[in-house]
């Protein structure tokens, strides 16, 4: 029986006591960057990890981290090497998993018991986890932190958006195909109408040189970057072609741009990192 | 003024009554397959337009129809040729767009002002629009419903599954990739605690001749489907390889099985479609 008042918790209080948290916490994070995706299964996940990686080599080691906030399907443990990894607390908070080039990852894949557990849960109780992550884990100093939404523009991409409405920008990516463009355009919109600048489009999955014969085969169509980036007035950062090595390292947990760094699907990375830095940092 | 709150609509009976209306129109319907996957962009909606495509030329014109339940995402009506169709009322409701073969097409795709809109809801938003589909459209009288899920096990796949408990059963699809792996073993676990009978994996994407030299390529790894059917002790239904086709004909809204009949991956659709029938009909 309860005949105490002040001992039960408040819901209100907690959250503006977490939402503090986060303003505190993200207040050493210097470059917020979300990738996002209108459709699933477009490479958001390997843009992400590729992406921190080539910033972490870029004389960042130790001061670049990931949050993976696909919480029904956390893909970014799986491709960075930290699988199987379990969260620890420390003095200031969660401490984040350290992947290669001392990249810092937090997802909700190692507060799960086994791959089999899906995550089955309802948006308030989303936000919640959300908020936790970005306030109480102990993310330090960083030059940059890469937020990996979920697809689609559902209730996690929003409430990570609402929470962090200093975000410097969305990376959204895509593959040529015209009913993934249907897709993304919805995504631009939604970035839009949350008032979140767009650094541009990645074009992930554009055409495979067979590595047999070396012809190119146009996979999933061609040109669906390029029109979307001309009719919605984004900028195409770069066209990535497929290499069925970059399966192969992601299921290694290998970032592919580290493992294959004379590739062509690299040097188009690598490129797409600049022209973010320079967008950043000025 | 409220004056006279019996003209004011309680929001309970409106629930009540929509579940009514599901029932009843769901009793038209002699079977209702889910199609889930635990990660996007898999061939979810390839494998829902291809299957109704197959399931209607098999004497069944008219009879099969697709409720595309991805609110955020929806990618069915482009794949059908139903791009831009609106939506009509009709005097048993609202009446489904029509597709070849005479599949009936209900899609939230439908009610968007253009392809540049996002769908931002949250969770309650969700239900609603999806009980209204189910209760309120003139689906007729159905030998089977085909339901496209959104990907992963978020709050619009447990609300159907909960909307509907007599689902006779649902099918996976999965690409090859052990990354893609550990997220459809969420998807086995998601339907079995909802107790409804998974009728197996498709494994998409697996693998592709090249269309120059006739090589074999594995673009996303090899044998995924298999090892989750090993392990999770689920039928591997058919393994469909690439072809760039799929994304040509997807992309002019023509269901692949149909422009390609003779393809090595329309024949594997086949095979997939038969142990269908031969598990609901037995």
């Amino acid at each position: 029986m309860l005949t105490d008042t002040k001992d039960v918790p408040n819901p209100f209080e907690q959250k503006d006591k977490q939402m503090e948290l986060v303003k505190e916490k993200m207040a050493n994070v210097k470059h917020k960057i979300a990738i996002i995706s209108g459709k699933g299964g477009v490479g958001k996940s390997l843009v992400t990890v590729n992406l921190a990686a080539g910033l972490a080599a870029n004389g960042r080691k130790g001061k670049v981290a990931i949050l993976d906030a696909d919480l029904t399907g956390p893909c970014v443990p799986k491709m960075i090497g930290l699988k199987g990894h379990k969260m620890e607390l420390g003095p200031g908070g969660i401490i984040p998993a350290e992947g290669p080039e001392g990249i810092g990852v937090v997802s909700m894949d190692f507060l799960l018991p086994n791959d089999e557990a899906p995550v089955i849960w309802r948006g308030p109780l989303k936000m919640g986890a959300i908020r936790q992550f970005l306030g109480e884990v102990a993310w330090g100093e960083l030059d940059y932190l890469l937020v990996d939404l979920p697809p689609g523009t559902g209730d996690e991409s929003l409430s990570i958006l609402q929470l962090l409405p200093e975000m410097d920008g969305v990376v959204i990516v895509t593959i040529p195909s015209e009913v993934s463009q249907a897709v993304v355009k919805k995504a631009v919109t939604f970035a839009r109408q949350m008032k979140v600048p767009i650094f541009g489009i990645v074009e992930n999955m554009s055409g495979m040189v067979c590595p047999h014969c070396g012809e190119l085969i146009e996979v999933f169509s061609k040109g669906g970057g390029a029109k979307v980036s001309r009719e919605m007035d984004v900028e195409l950062l770069g066209s990535i072609p497929m290499d069925p090595q970059i399966s192969i390292d992601s299921d290694n947990g290998v970032p592919f741009i580290n493992a294959n760094p004379d590739s062509p699907a690299a040097n188009i990375f690598k490129i797409i990192i600049e022209k973010i830095e320079a967008k950043v940092e000025g």
